[in-house]
């Protein structure tokens, strides 16, 4: 049996970046605080938790240094945590941070400023805080509508759909003079999901790995079903069943932006070992 | 019998400027060429030729004071009637003027420089020169599929219709990191359809006065057509039938792009006669 692991699949570099990061401070500082869970993974949480990494909600929880995850915070908290003086180690993604700065720079050129995304996204939450919490919040075509300005200056939060992106800059192109769009979407999304289809074209089953309620691994996980005999989304290698793998020669493997590769790879060896029984 | 004239029948401002313009050289120079056509309309070109206003296709044939149209010209023309030792009267529309200025100074920053217009069109070869003739001509979503770039800085031609415009920005939205857009479109089109639909609604029927050829004059009728009993497509008050007005209490005027404000009067003059016959 041939056993594949789809490119781009499970972290993207900015999460990947961040518990790389995570790693580190741990040795440093055997205790430290994340500004919120460093992922939306409970089993990665639980597992930092008990190597010395707590999740705080809030900074006035806060006795030991402070995690940055990698959605970012607005200026404001780093302020704040200057203020309690502890160390805070700032693993915000880099393209998130890019998109920060555009929004502060033509927030400070007078545009006003569009960010496309969900409101309730703690990266847009962040967004907000370099405008100085004087942004419109899009996330369709309908609500693009309503902003009519001179000058209009857009981002993205990272893990939009370009084509929504794009159809909420058409309205926004009609409604202004002068309209600057800094595309900020991170490609790694459609990235994985590209690799987990050429994967799945060339294998019998696919193995997709990731939390029940994510949205992206089930989104994963209905590509894969297209392009194969049959998928099967697990969130970890207990729940995988012997006769899945009854007459099959190619098995393939991806998972969603939340899973860590070690799941990954204890995915891999689960199936690697039933083989060779 | 009322005789109403719709709002924004005929001229665009940059065109009433440049007929203006050109009254005023006329009576200072006596003679003067106009690079190609002042307008769209045959008849105010003869006229024009009477009065001295030659129409030059080419600056070799120019040997007294040149004027510029609303279209405007690309950079090198100033030089090279410069080089010629004749004045010039620039009558270049100031919105055309405007996307010209942003297309250099985009141009000038890096950006790769896209066009929304037609490539036919004077006034989009105008534009063109001044991105050194470096830019895409992009008139449908489809072509601008084919722009990628880090950078994208777009203008369009004044005369363009918004919705295109924004499928065009929607696209190029997708396909780069930058993306600067001045709507360089001008609203007297709309403006002018707008009217002749209000003034439609209210009238019996509507007389739209333009070129046989002349697609906005068309455009005009089509909606006029819509909104009241029946319209009437005519270039001069030749065609007006008195038939055309039995039991009819409310007679509505438009006029296409390139209709000047005398033939209007003429067309409104002629029918108020007919009436108190």
């Amino acid at each position: 049996m041939n056993i594949k692991i789809a490119e781009n699949a499970g972290f993207c570099y900015g999460v990947m970046r961040a518990i790389k990061m995570a790693d580190d401070a741990i040795k440093k500082y055997k205790k430290l605080y994340s500004l919120g869970p460093i992922i939306h993974n409970p089993q990665v949480v639980e597992e930092y938790e008990k190597k010395g990494l707590k999740v705080a909600q809030d900074l006035n929880d806060v006795d030991a240094p402070v995690l940055i995850r990698s959605h970012g915070v607005p200026p404001e908290v780093y302020n704040e945590i200057n203020k309690k003086g502890v160390d805070y180690i700032d693993a915000t993604c880099p393209f998130v941070k890019e998109a920060q700065d555009y929004a502060k720079e033509m927030f400070l050129k007078g545009y006003t400023i569009v960010i496309f995304g969900d409101k309730n996204h703690p990266e847009v939450k962040a967004h907000l805080g370099y405008t100085d919490y004087n942004a419109y919040i899009v996330n369709t075509p309908e609500e693009a509508k309503n902003v009519v300005a001179e000058k209009i200056g857009v981002i993205s939060q990272t893990t939009q759909s370009v084509e929504r992106f794009a159809s909420v800059v058409a309205e926004l192109s009609k409604n202004s003079k002068q309209l600057k769009v800094y595309n900020t979407i991170c490609d790694a999304t459609e990235k994985r999901q590209k690799s987990a289809k050429k994967l799945a074209k060339e294998s019998d089953i696919m193995i997709v790995i990731g939390g029940k309620n994510s949205a992206n691994t089930r989104k994963l996980y209905e590509i894969c079903s297209k392009y194969c005999k049959k998928a099967y989304h697990i969130e970890t290698e207990d729940e995988i069943q012997k006769e899945w793998f009854l007459d099959v020669d190619n098995v393939g493997i991806t998972a969603g932006a939340s899973t860590p590769s070690y799941i990954i790879d204890r995915v891999y060896n689960f199936i690697k070992g039933m083989d060779s029984e």
